[in-house]
C-alpha cells in the first residue's frame, strides 16, 4: 500500500513540506491548492521537484462549490475547472478532489448535482483526469458519505468516483458499515484523519483539531478495513488539519505521520473477522442495478446499503461484475478497478499489508537515569538518601552512580557536557524480548542507537523519545548492573519504596500528541483518559500511557497553550513516582521532609470526601494528598520539593484499584513547590 | 458602583492575583475556592492581606452540586456547607455562590430544590450569611436564569437570592428581558463576562473562551441595564475564564479588566430609553403573589415575567412592596434591599454611574515613527525614496528625520538606545480635541506621559499601547512640524500616495484582546469583523479597529497559537499601508520593485474571479494582488519586501467601498517575503 500525505498536514512553504514528506518515507502527496498558489515554483517545477524526491502527486485539492448551481454559475465553474485541469496536467496529476458545495447558490437537487458532476467528469475525462467527489460533513445539501455515493452511483460515470475522508464519515451519525458495499473501483481516493471526541461545530472541529491515526478517538482500523473491503487500492493518504502541526517542525510532523500510518496498517490484522454475508442477496438486489448506466439510485436503496453491518471483504465479490461495463471506457482509471474483480481475501493476508513486529510484554522499570552537574548532583544525592535510597554501585569507567531501594533503581550520571537543571536523561524498561522491541521501534521510524560505551560494558540500545529522553529496552536478565562496581552498601528496604509507580514527563508543546503516539506505537502502551486541570500558571493537559498490567506508566503533561513570558520558574518539570504499600509508614520512615501542603487543602479535603478528622489529621501530619475515583479507588501520595532546578519525587499508595494520577492535586503541588522556592531561595 | 474581579480571571498564586487586582483599582474580589485551597495563607491571613490592599471579599465561590438530591447526600452536602461557612467567617465574607447542580444524583424536582435551598439558606442565615443561587448554562435540571428565579421566588427566603452571570444568561436562548422584573433585592450578586459567538459545547465555551466586557459579542450594556433596573446595587464583578488570561501577566490582565468595566459603566448612558410599561398590571398580576411567603411560582407565571420586553427601571417600582415582608427578617442582607424601595431612576442619572470623557472624532494619521539603527536606517531611507517620499525635515535637536508624500508622513528616529530590527515606535493621530482624548485615556487606565523633549519643542503626550507602541494624539493645527528644520526638499506628489490607509501591527500573543479593547475604548475605534487565515507557519487571526469614517484604521494580527521554535525569521512584522487613487499608475511611478508575486497566484486569481486576461496580466506585471468582498467592493494592493528585519509597506486602492484588508492575500505575501529573504540573503 502506498502512503501519501496532504501538504496541509505540515508547516512551512511547499519546499519545506515536500522535503519533510520525502525524508519521512512517503510515496506521494496531496497537493493543497494554497500551497501551490503561494509557491514561486511553476507547476512543472513542482512536478520535477517531487520526482527528484521520489514523490508522486496523488491528488490535487480542493475544488469547491461546483455542483447543483444555476446555469450561469455552472458555466463559470466549468471554466474555473478547465483552468485547474491545465494546472494539473502540468503537475502530472490526474485526480482532483471536488468537495460537496457549501455555496448558498447550490440547490438541493440530487438530479441536478448528478448532471453537473457528470458534465465535470466528461471534461475531466477529456484531459485523462478524474473527479473524486467528497461529502464535506458541513456540505450544504450533501454532507454524508452515503449521499455522495448515491450521487456517484446515479451518475455512473467512469471518471467520477468518491473521495472518502475518515473525518467527514466518522464525525457524522451515519454508520460507515455500508462503505464495504461500495462498488469496487468507485472509491477514487481515501483520506485518513483521526480526531478527539469534541462537542463543537463540525467545521471548526475538522479545521483545527484533527490528529494522525492513533492519536484520537476514531476507530480508523475498522474504517480502513471497510474501505479496503470495497476493493480500494489507492494510497493511504493523511489529511490532517491541526493548529499545532501547522506551526511545528515539518520534519518531525512528517515522521509522526508516517508512524501513524505504519501502526494503522498493522492494526488491520487485529480487526475482528468480518461476518461473511451470503453473496446471493447482494449480487441480486441492491447493487446489480448499478451496472446499468445512470441508473437512478433511490434513497431507500442507499439506506439498504448503509444498513448492512460489518460488510466483509468477501461480500464485495458480487460487485466485481459492476466494474465490467467500464473496463473499456475512456477514463484512464477504469483499468485500476480490474484487480478487485479477484475474489476478496482476508485483510490481514492481503498482499502488501505490512505487519509490525509485535510489541513484547513489558515487565517493569529497570532504572531511571538523571543527568546531573556539580550543582544538581549533591541536591539529588541528598534527596535520594532522604527517601531511603542507598548508593550501591559506581560505574567502572564513568562518573555514574547507582542508587537502589527495593526494586527502585536510580542512576545519577555526572558525565554531562552542558551544565543546567537536572533532567531525566534516560529510562530503561524491561521487556520479554528486547530485540523484538527494538525491531518494532525501527519499523516505526524510531531506530535505536547504541550508547557510547567502553569494551566489556553492557550494550544498551536507546530509542529517542520526542522530548529527547532516551528510552532503553532491557531484559530482566541483562547484565547492565555488572557495569557498576558494588560500593558495599546494600540496597535495603529503606522507607518501603517498592517499584517505580510512574514517570511524569512534561512534554515540549509541539510534540505532545507525537509523544503519545510514540509510546503507544513503539512500546505498545495504551492511552489512559486525558485529564485537564487549572494550574496556577495556566491550564494543563495530562495523558498517561501504560501497559495493561500497569508495570510501566508514563504520565505526559503539557500546557494547553504554549507558555509565554509570564511563566513558572521551573520549566518542563519531571518526576519519578515510587510505589509503596503503606504510605503513612513510609512517610514516617523518610528522613526527607515532604513538600508542605497548605492547611486549607485539608479543610477542603474533609468537606469534599467526608473523611474522619483523625484520618485527615494523619494525612496533614505527613503532607499526604488524597484522591478518590468514581469507583471508590483511592490514592494517597506525597511529593518532595523540586531538586536540581527541575526534578522532584512522588510516593504513591494506590488502594482498591485506583488507576489515575491524582491530577486534582497537581495544582496544590505546583503552588506549594512555588511557595517553597520563593521562601527558601536566598 | 463597586468593582470586583474573580480571582480566577488572572494568572498566578493568590498573592499575585490580589496584588494585581488592588493595583488596577478594584474594590473587591470573588475568591475562587481553588485559589484558597492551594494558598499557604490561612483564611484569616487572606482577610488581612485583602484589607491591607483595600480589597473586600465580596463572594466565596463556587459551592457545587447541592440541591435536589437524596436525603443521605443532602446531609453530607449540608455538612460540607457548614465547613465552608466556617471558612467564610474567617475570611470575613458573607455571600456564597451556589451553582445549579450538574450531579447525576440530582432529580428534576423544583419543589425539592426549593426545599433544599431553603434549608441551606436557614443554615447560612444562622451564620449571618446568604446564598446566591446561579443557573449554570449546563446545569442538569436548572440551566436558565428564569428557572433559577422561579426556585428563588418559590423559596421566598431572605437569605436566598440569585447570582446572575451574563455568560450563563446570554449563552442561552431565553431572553434576558425579564430580568428587569426581578424583585428588588433578590439579585444578590452579578457576574459579568463577554464571549465571542462560538458554536461549541457551552461548558467548553464558558471555561475557555470568555472575555472581558467589550472584547466579545454579547450585549453587556443592555444586560447590565436590565440588572440595574431590578434594583441591583452590589458590585459589578468580572468572572472570566480565558485560557490566555490564565497564563499571562496578572498585572496587565487586571488593568485590561478594569478598563472593560469602566467602558461598560459608561455605555449605560447610551442605552436606548426603556419603554415605560404601565405599573398597574405588574403590581396586580404576576408579582403580587410573591409577597406571600413561600408562594409557589408556577411556570406560566415565570414565563410572563420573562416575556416582559425591555422592562424599565421604573417598571420595578411596584415590586418594592414585595421586599417589605422581609425587612425585619433575620437575614443580614434584608436591609440591603431597602434602598430599592425608592422610585426607580433613569440609569444614566443614577448616582454612582461614572461617565467617561467622550471620545473626540479622529480625523486622520499625523505621522508614523519608525525606530531605526545604523543597519535598518539606510534600508528604510532607500525604501521611502523608492516609494516616492521626500526627506523634507530634520529635527532641531535629535537624529530624527521627517519624510513626506501627499498627506503621508514618516518619521525616522535614529535616537534608539538598543539596536535591533526596525519598529513602529509611535504613531500620531489627529483628534478634534486632543486634551479630551487624553483625559479619556487617563480615565481608562492608560495615562499619557510626555515625551522627553527640549525647550521650545512641541509637547506630544503619548499613550502606551499594549504592544509598547506610543500612541500620540495631536490636533491638526499642532505645531509638531516646527520641531523640524526644512531640508528645502518639498513633499511632492511622488508616486501618488495620498494618506495612510491603515497600520498593520502584529500583537504580542498575550495581549491581542487587550489591544482590541485598548483601541476600542481609549480612541473610540470600532471593531471590524475578525478574520482567520492559514499562513505558511500557522494560523493567524486578524481584527481591525477603525473610526466610522475610516480615517484611522489599525489592523491587529496575532498567531492563533503562540509561536514556537519552528517559526518564521521575521517575528511580529509591522507595516504601514498607504492609499492611492490609482494603484496601477502608482505602481508605474514607483522606483522600488514591489514584492514579487508567484505566477501561480495569478493563474488562480483568473480562475477564482473570472477576471479578464488583460487585467490579470496588468496586475501580474506590477505585482498587484486582488480581492473582492461579497458586496462587490474590490481591493488592489501591493507589498514591498521586508526592510530593517521587521517592517514593510503596502499600497492600497479601495474600489466600491471595499472595507477589508485583503486577508486572503496575506499568506501569499508571507510566503513571497520569505522566499525573497531566502534568495537575497547572502
Amino acid at each position: 500500500m502506498r502512503r501519501s500525505i496532504a501538504t496541509v498536514c505540515v508547516s512551512g512553504t511547499l519546499d519545506d513540506k515536500l522535503t519533510a514528506a520525502a525524508a519521512a518515507g512517503f510515496d506521494g502527496i496531496e497537493l493543497f491548492e494554497n500551497d501551490l498558489v503561494v509557491s514561486p515554483w511553476s507547476p512543472a517545477g513542482i512536478r520535477r521537484r517531487c520526482a527528484d524526491l521520489g514523490l508522486t502527486i496523488d491528488l490535487y485539492q480542493p475544488f469547491r462549490d461546483f455542483e447543483a448551481v444555476p446555469d450561469e454559475l455552472l458555466k463559470a465553474n466549468l471554466s474555473r475547472a478547465e483552468r485547474k485541469f491545465e494546472v494539473m496536467a502540468e503537475l502530472g496529476t490526474d485526480t482532483v478532489l471536488v468537495c460537496s458545495s457549501v455555496s448558498p447558490a447550490a440547490v438541493d437537487d440530487d438530479d441536478l448535482a448528478t448532471a453537473h458532476l457528470s458534465l465535470l467528469a466528461d471534461r475531466a475525462a477529456a484531459h485523462g483526469m478524474r473527479i473524486a467527489y467528497e461529502a464535506l460533513a458541513w456540505g450544504r445539501h450533501v454532507s454524508t458519505w452515503d449521499h455522495s455515493w448515491r450521487i456517484v452511483q446515479q451518475a455512473d460515470h467512469p471518471a467520477l468516483g468518491l473521495c472518502l475522508d475518515s473525518f467527514h464519515v466518522l464525525s457524522r451519525e451515519i454508520p460507515p458499515d455500508g462503505i464495504a458495499g461500495i462498488t469496487p473501483g468507485k472509491i477514487f481516493f481515501l483520506q485518513l484523519a483521526d480526531a478527539p471526541h469534541l462537542r463543537m461545530d463540525v467545521l471548526q472541529w475538522s479545521r483545527h483539531h484533527r490528529l494522525f491515526p492513533g492519536q484520537g478517538a476514531f476507530d480508523l482500523p475498522r474504517f480502513l478495513g471497510l474501505v479496503l473491503s470495497a476493493g480500494y487500492s489507492g494510497p493511504l493518504s493523511l489529511e490532517v488539519f491541526n493548529d499545532v502541526f501547522r506551526q511545528s517542525d515539518p520534519a518531525r510532523t512528517a515522521v509522526d505521520a508516517m508512524r501513524s500510518l505504519t501502526l494503522l496498517e498493522d492494526r488491520l490484522a487485529t480487526l475482528p473477522a468480518a461476518p461473511r454475508t451470503s453473496p446471493t442477496p447482494a449480487s441480486t438486489a441492491p447493487h446489480a442495478s448499478t451496472a446499468a448506466p445512470h441508473a437512478s439510485a433511490t434513497p431507500p436503496h442507499a439506506s439498504a446499503t448503509a444498513a448492512a453491518p460489518h460488510a466483509s471483504a468477501s461480500a464485495t465479490a458480487p460487485h466485481a461484475s459492476t466494474a465490467a461495463p467500464h473496463a473499456s471506457a475512456t477514463a484512464p482509471h477504469a483499468s485500476a478497478s480490474a484487480p478487485h474483480a479477484a475474489p476478496a481475501v482476508q485483510l490481514a493476508d492481503r498482499p502488501g499489508v505490512r505487519r509490525l513486529p509485535p510489541a513484547p510484554r513489558l515487565t517493569g522499570h529497570a532504572f531511571t537515569e538523571f543527568a546531573v552537574d556539580g550543582h544538581s548532583g549533591p541536591e539529588l544525592r541528598s534527596a535520594l538518601r532522604g527517601l531511603g535510597f542507598a548508593h550501591t554501585g559506581q560505574h567502572r569507567t564513568k562518573p555514574v552512580e547507582l542508587w537502589e531501594q527495593g526494586a527502585c533503581r536510580i542512576v545519577l550520571n555526572s558525565a554531562v557536557t552542558h551544565p543546567g537543571p537536572a533532567a531525566i536523561s534516560a529510562f530503561a524498561v524491561t521487556s520479554e524480548n528486547p530485540p523484538l522491541s527494538l525491531a518494532r521501534a525501527e519499523a516505526l521510524s524510531a531506530p535505536a542507537h547504541l550508547n557510547v560505551r567502553e569494551p566489556g560494558e553492557a550494550e544498551l540500545a536507546a530509542i529517542t523519545a520526542p522530548d529527547g529522553t532516551s528510552v532503553l529496552v532491557t531484559h530482566p536478565g541483562d547484565n547492565w548492573r555488572s557495569d557498576f562496581l558494588p560500593t558495599g552498601t546494600p540496597a535495603g528496604p529503606g522507607a518501603g519504596l517498592l517499584t517505580v509507580d510512574h514517570l511524569g514527563l512534561t512534554q515540549p508543546f509541539d510534540h505532545f500528541d507525537e509523544a503519545g503516539l510514540f509510546y503507544h506505537s513503539v512500546l505498545g502502551l495504551e492511552h489512559l483518559p486525558t485529564e485537564e486541570y487549572a494550574a496556577p500558571y495556566g491550564l494543563m493537559r495530562s495523558r498517561a500511557v501504560s501497559d495493561p498490567q500497569r508495570t510501566v506508566r508514563v504520565a505526559l503533561t503539557v500546557a494547553l497553550l504554549r507558555r509565554g513570558e509570564w511563566a513558572p520558574a521551573v520549566s518542563d518539570p519531571q518526576h519519578v513516582a515510587f510505589a509503596t504499600a503503606d504510605l503513612i509508614a513510609t512517610a514516617r520512615a523518610l528522613s526527607l521532609p515532604p513538600l508542605p501542603v497548605p492547611a486549607n487543602y485539608y479543610a477542603d479535603l474533609a468537606a469534599r470526601f467526608g473523611l474522619t478528622d483523625d484520618f485527615v489529621a494523619t494525612l496533614r501530619e505527613h503532607g499526604i494528598l488524597f484522591d478518590r475515583d468514581p469507583s471508590g479507588g483511592e490514592l494517597l501520595h506525597l511529593y518532595t520539593p523540586v531538586f536540581g532546578g527541575r526534578v522532584f519525587f512522588e510516593i504513591t499508595e494506590r488502594r482498591a484499584g485506583y488507576d489515575r494520577f491524582g491530577e486534582p492535586n497537581a495544582p496544590v503541588r505546583m503552588a506549594a513547590q512555588r511557595h517553597r522556592r520563593l521562601t527558601t531561595t536566598p
